[in-house]
């Protein structure tokens, strides 16, 4: 990785926002501190949702329904480059039977109003 | 899209490789022209693979077991930063008995040995 490390303090602190206030408080309203507001992401079982307000609707949804509890992230690799870092990490989400989900996932980063925020982010399983 | 216009032929070339010579000639070693030689790739169903030498066997089987006939990229968005470009896009695969297979992804594009290349490859279905 080349990434300062006031870069990844950054990142951790959104990545953190998200498992704390996006999956175990349910919300959504942390994400406008999470996604840029014209972010992509790609689901898995989804079509492409851009913008924050189709995002923040995806994640309810997909949170309520799955009964997801927690969620961790894990970064394996980042490169940044002028303003932006492009992160491969791995996610782990505990639904409600205590069940874990391994997810991996490519995050482009962007800063945005004094925070480094998800620009696009797409994932999928390994089964 | 903010991206030069000598880029996006770079990046066309790159794609025309992968469909004319990896997928319709299931020629391997074209992909040393595709990706950087420590790319990664996060394909759905398997874990995250990292250099070219298990990218190749990774596409060799894919490619062979599913009977992919033919492949079409097409791009979203693409933003450029320093010596990258983050690409969403759309792909359609087509089998050997006519069937379309549509996939959306991501892909960091590096510029390696006077090429465009891809470094970070991942992708997901909508189904």
């Amino acid at each position: 990785m080349n990434i300062p490390d006031a870069v990844v303090a950054g990142m951790r602190e959104t990545n953190d926002l998200f498992c704390a206030k996006a999956v175990r408080s349910r919300d959504m309203n942390a994400l406008d501190r999470v996604y840029t507001p014209d972010a992509h992401i790609l689901p898995p079982g989804a079509d492409i949702i851009h913008g924050i307000a189709g995002i923040k609707n995806f994640w309810l949804k997909a949170i309520v329904t799955l009964d997801v509890k927690d969620a961790s992230l894990t970064t394996v690799s980042a490169e940044s480059a002028g303003d932006t870092v492009v992160e491969i990490g791995r996610a782990e989400l505990t639904l409600a039977d205590g069940k874990k989900v391994p997810v991996k996932y490519v995050v482009h980063w962007k800063r945005h109003e004094e925070a480094w925020k998800w620009h696009t982010d797409i994932w999928n399983m390994n089964q």
